[in-house]
């Protein structure tokens, strides 16, 4: 049965991302260090890594896929991975400026739907056949999602660092009902797996 | 050696305790959930609570000894825990009003120390006499021990509840060099320690 996973990498004061997020530096100041779990030690965290990659669909916010602020929205963006994106699958962008389906290398194509956040998941489920689905980001869309009850499972991986500003991903999310089941990490990362009930 | 340490139980968005506290509701709106892994899973999470009731010397703020606001400090007030408080140990209380010291049954005494957190600190390492000194609260008191580089372990017990508002532990605590060194938990609390590196 299809379950809608997040898999989200927040300081230890809940960002996503530090302040200051511009074009150049998307994850504004500090920012970057969130993700040394994954670059530093790809080995000890595979699994996780792979929990990440190995969806059958994926859905995600317009500044996920185009940039903070205005961006480098435009009809000729192809977004931020290069010709080959990490997702092999088919993702689904939220935003209010439709365009036609965008095929990349390897078999990713992003699909831009105006309607909202429940035809995205009705696309990503048709999308996914059977699999699973992933909420890539960002902290609105993610917020969004969790506060509709939409999401099942929220993995987040807490980097040991203080951002101290930026995207902050549980503020006015609302009441949640969460159950950790799984625990695990390294000095980099800790990982937390919660079943969300609805 | 001593090690100062500091055991807090911290929501997931952050809190250690809900919005509104009053006398009556020390913990706020929502806050005494966050302390149902100690109450209702004891023996699960028995490793945890003796590590927070073992330490040699204890310190806390004004408002942990007396409440929130202007409180029912006064020079009768003997704190929130009965006659028999759970530290039977010495405990120095931060506070701008010293007072003799008050001996409680079961060897817990409550020191008044009105010259700030350093001297604190020297008092309960000579109390503690090489054992453990913990850093009990409230979170004013943290942020102050840990921006000042003097907490060396700092055990997060995460509650899966989502607060929404209240007191926040880490907001202005300024960088740290945190290292997760043991995680574990059960399906009311996700325990993470962290070496405080100086």
């Amino acid at each position: 049965m299809t379950m809608v996973t997040c898999d989200l990498t927040v300081s230890l004061d809940g960002y996503l991302a530090g302040p200051n997020q511009t074009p150049s530096e998307p994850l504004g100041e500090g920012g970057e260090e969130l993700h040394r779990w994954m670059f530093e030690e790809p080995e000890a965290n595979a699994e996780e890594i792979k929990g990440i990659l190995s969806s059958r669909a994926y859905i995600m916010g317009r500044n996920m896929f185009a940039g903070p602020g205005d961006g480098p929205w435009a009809a000729d963006w192809r977004g931020w991975w290069g010709e080959e994106p990490p997702y092999h699958a088919q993702v689904f962008v939220l935003t209010h400026h439709p365009r036609p389906p965008l095929d990349m290398d390897g078999g990713t194509t992003f699909n831009f739907v105006a309607d909202g956040v429940e035809p995205a998941l009705a696309q990503a489920r048709e999308a996914a056949d059977g699999g699973d689905i992933a909420v890539a980001g960002g902290a609105d869309t993610v917020r969004q999602f969790l506060s509709a009850g939409l999401i099942d499972e929220l993995r987040l991986h807490v980097s040991p660092i203080i951002l101290g500003g930026g995207a902050r991903l549980l503020d006015g999310v609302g009441k949640l009902k969460l159950e950790p089941i799984e625990v695990g990490g390294t000095g980099l990362v800790t990982h937390i797996r919660y079943r969300v009930h609805h």
